[in-house]
């Protein structure tokens, strides 16, 4: 793991850019250590440096955590192929339209899934080795479908909070009913692009015996900011 | 309103029993002055003086909180009819046994609300006039359908709780769409009594743009404690 950058935020918190062959990352860690480790993932399609996943870390470590991501393979800024590039504009465009997509989840992001849980787990594996990080490790994002595959595959996650969840593959629909970690599932009522029965029977099919269910009413970049909240105090009562 | 015992409890907050005419209540005060003041139902065949309402109100009052209740007539303690005792066990004969309630509810439900609301309107009046309450007034309570018709009809309450919430008279499952306060909509996902769909779609129907649902896992009195503190921080967020 290379440091290629760093920049100390106003509340203590040290942000650096870093590199692990070719995975792209991003480290934030809170001024007092050791901190537990928090895992957030964004959106497969979303960069890294996405302002909501940017401001949602900063929050997370000014609150005693080290927070890190990566652009896994095909994901965020790292290349894509012209056959992705198609997928991904074939996907939003039905997405947009109200087809259904479930097929396109299965061909395109089933995949990108399989591929990104062992960079993640690459990532991990260096991250529990720098100093001042220890401790029990939560999973917190917007992809739900790697979360789930993550959890699935990764003991060293003791707790997840997931985001949305109206679509993903069915091979991650099926794990979920393996997933026995503390979980917090927050949801948007009205999101365009995850419908709301799915999202909830999503909830529904995970095996854990502590589950929780927020959701807010609006679209889906309208979640509240005491939701930012509620997520730290999930990790606290489980990472801490 | 006449206080006919007092007690101080360990962390400051002062338990007093009144009564106000024919209304017997409670009322919990915290050590600081003033604190906004929380209306506290619980399901209406239960006493006041239940277990799992005192203690959410001494939690709620040392958060900074003036919290009420009473034992509306017909409900908790106070005298009740042969008819309404019969009709109470048909409900509870009906509802273990999976059979529909709904009639039962507009017969004997409805107009129990109906006659519940005058005397908390009348209780709130009272409680605004002692020293040290004052400020914005929510409601928080298991009694869902109490909760919409005090809503609906009562411009001082500000931000209301509402728990379970599967079965209301339909005159208050109507009302419910012109509730436009800040909502926290409370539900267990496998509530004995309360089925899951019929609690969605009231959070669903609810008018306000601020509504907030949290579902935990288990029956319906397996609330996780940490949804008190949840309770209060969304009190917190209006009231203060």
């Amino acid at each position: 793991m290379r440091f290629t950058s760093e920049k100390r935020l106003d509340d203590g918190v040290l942000e650096r850019e870093f590199t692990l062959g070719e995975i792209p990352g991003t480290l934030w860690t809170p001024g007092s250590a050791p901190a537990p480790l928090v895992l957030m993932a964004h959106n497969n399609g979303l960069p890294k440096a996405e302002p909501r996943l940017v401001a949602r870390a900063r929050y997370t470590a000014a609150r005693g955590y080290a927070v890190a991501t990566i652009d896994a393979a095909g994901c965020g800024d790292r290349p894509r192929s012209a056959a992705d590039e198609q997928a991904r504009a074939d996907l939003r465009r039905a997405m947009r339209a109200g087809e259904p997509v479930d097929e396109l989840f299965e061909s395109f992001i089933g995949p990108l899934v399989e591929n990104a849980v062992p960079e993640w787990q690459t990532t991990l594996d260096a991250l529990l080795e720098l100093p001042g990080i220890g401790g029990p490790v939560g999973y917190s994002g917007g992809w739900t479908a790697l979360g789930i595959r993550l959890a699935a595959v990764e003991p060293r996650i003791t707790a997840a909070g997931f985001f949305a969840g109206g679509y993903v593959p069915r091979a991650q629909r099926e794990e979920a009913r393996e997933i026995t970690i503390p979980l917090l599932f927050l949801l948007q009522w009205d999101d365009e692009g995850n419908p709301r029965q799915r999202a909830l029977d999503l909830f529904d099919a995970f095996g854990s015996k502590e589950k929780t269910l927020h959701a807010n009413l609006g679209g889906h970049t309208g979640t509240p900011w005491f939701e930012l909240e509620d997520g730290c105090r999930f990790l606290d009562r489980h990472l801490k």
